[in-house]
């Protein structure tokens, strides 16, 4: 069966450990995971995750005109000329085009993470699809939840989302005697605030929540903190320029 | 006001920044910083810690003769010649002795933070009375809660411990609003657990508590999960060989 590990910040990414068969899920809770989770649900065919506005750029330019969006932010401000990351402002944006991302912290953190055998993005949103697919696919590998954090500090939000991720794995077949003390202290936080509610309240609480309800974006937090609402499943895939993350359920379905 | 912050690990130590009038307390509550304080409140007169069983026997030629134990455990194991750090195997040797303690985890935290302005040793047993002093004597500098961990991995049992403190820090006048994301964590985390039934489970659940438990030291974890038993403050002072360990409340008492 396969063990739990979790990382507190992409900074304790060991990559030659994780490219030891390990499958990887990033949690970016506020906000590029979220988006990226929302985005594909929204209908975006794809999410090229870039590291810097100035990659982002350069990848769009590879694309055909009006086949994609520049979106992201640095340091907590939108990049000039991009979309703001916010979820719910890619819902009419997204449908059937290429998404490029850049943030400060959650897609510098896939791309840390992509040595990993399988590497997948978490939310709040997806956790419960994601779980059971794992579980379904990777019956003895070790998975590593890992928390993106922000600028190198813990973000409360991200161990929240993990949390919830680990108790979904709970439910579909995963032991608790299979969880290290970090998953274990995630999961055991999750399961006393599980409550919607709850969580929005944590979320809000946090130091970056703080941040964003200062500058108007409560109802994306509320859009968020919803637990299992989509089956996105988002996959990250190496392509010779970097990589790409698509909907595992749409691509079965294509096929 | 201070502002209280967590770090998940002894490798997550910035040396550099505890040196800018940082209060440190460290937790490794399953065992060194646990037995630290069990020694102090047997009435050893002082703790010396070391980063190696060779370091305590080199500190240890520089003591009388029956002035000191030694005490230590290197992964897991007791160093040869020396006695067990397990708490209450201390009980009847302690008194009027200098302890010179060498473990894997903890006593190399206690020195890995030493560039601290000042640096404390916590526990279960005397987190209240740690609080209390800290609030009352380092009204604005930043605390930091250091998880020790075990040979770089994350510890359920030192976050727990740590969430204790931080607890008790809020009843002494520290604001919610002053923890970090992580300090937040701990907090809220203990907070659902803090009977100290539930914080026995928590700690024979972990990953170092169940391997105590299958060599016997139950009795140990039971001790040692006792909450706010002991008003031992144990402070870290340098000394020209490395440091020690000594009970602020005795000390002002023999003043």
């Amino acid at each position: 069966m396969a063990k739990v590990h979790l990382l507190f910040r992409k900074e304790d990414i060991d990559e030659t450990a994780l490219a030891n068969h390990k499958i990887a899920v990033v949690f970016d809770i506020l906000l590029a995971t979220s988006t990226i989770t929302a985005a594909l649900s929204f209908g975006a065919k794809t999410v090229i995750p870039a590291v810097s506005g100035l990659e982002a750029k350069e990848h769009a330019r590879l694309l055909p005109n009006d086949s994609y969006e520049l979106v992201g932010e640095y340091e907590g401000r939108t990049i000039g000329g991009f979309h703001s990351p916010a979820p719910l402002s890619l819902k009419d944006i997204s449908e059937g085009k290429t998404i490029v991302l850049s943030t400060t912290n959650g897609t510098v953190a896939i791309r840390k993470a992509m040595a990993a055998s399988h590497l997948y993005v978490g939310s709040l949103l997806n956790g419960q699809a994601l779980a059971r697919h794992i579980c379904r696919h990777h019956e003895t590998e070790t998975i590593v939840a890992i928390c993106a954090g922000s600028s190198g500090r813990f973000c409360l939000e991200d161990f929240y989302g993990a949390g919830y991720f680990i108790a979904c794995l709970l439910m579909n077949g995963i032991s608790l005697n299979d969880l290290s003390d970090s998953a274990a202290a995630a999961f055991l936080f999750y399961q006393q605030y599980r409550t919607v509610s709850s969580g929005r309240t944590i979320l809000k609480s946090a130091g970056v929540g703080r941040w964003l309800m200062a500058h108007g974006l409560e109802s994306d937090i509320d859009y968020i903190s919803e637990q299992g609402t989509t089956s996105v499943i988002p996959l990250f895939q190496k392509t010779k320029w970097g990589g790409e993350i698509t909907d595992v359920t749409r691509r079965s379905f294509s096929l």
